[in-house]
């Protein structure tokens, strides 16, 4: 099997909205829906709210992860999306998720590292 | 409350004892001890073996994650630490996780870079 780097794209992200940040439960039905369209493997997934407000969560993958954790108080989130290529080059798909939850959030990105790993 | 960075390390191993990459409960019970010793808190995980060899696992903490990817065949192991500031100042705690996970795994680091986030 060839070695070849996944694609890790870590934002930060300014979110106006801020009822999207404050529980999950519509970033969870976006990121189902992105698992299905993408035809990734869900290997389990934790999602927590804060309370009063706030959430995080991790998706395990059997292409590596995805990760929120949101910041109402400061109107933002943090977001990691990790494919890995084992099986398949997913460098587009990791791209198209990130471009897609920044849509889903109306979000502004603030900083914003892609790593070749 | 202040909106203070966390710190997210972000590293590709070298292991040489492929049996600590092989399947994942030697990790996790090693990631157990540390979540206790440093007082963060597990809000759930994931861990996940694949056949015939190699490991996935997410650890979702009130501070942020720990996310693990093995690679056996070719002895490399993926680890992300990230903890967040929010109820205290973690960098420290942060580095010792990330420096007693190298010690665990007798790890190279071939690749590590430090994110403030």
């Amino acid at each position: 099997m060839i070695y070849q780097p996944g694609l890790h794209i870590i934002a930060e992200l300014a979110v106006t909205n801020v009822s999207l940040l404050n529980s999950h439960e519509n970033a969870k039905h976006c990121i189902n829906q992105l698992i299905n369209k993408h035809q990734l493997v869900n290997l389990g997934e934790v999602y927590h709210n804060f309370s009063p407000a706030g959430f995080t969560a991790v998706i395990c993958l059997s292409e590596s992860h995805i990760s929120l954790h949101s910041w109402p108080e400061h109107k933002r989130l943090h977001l990691d999306v990790y494919l890995s290529n084992f099986l398949r080059d997913n460098n587009l798909t990791t791209q198209q998720i990130f471009n897609e939850l920044v849509s889903f959030f109306s979000a502004e990105i603030m900083q914003q590292q892609t790593l070749k790993r």
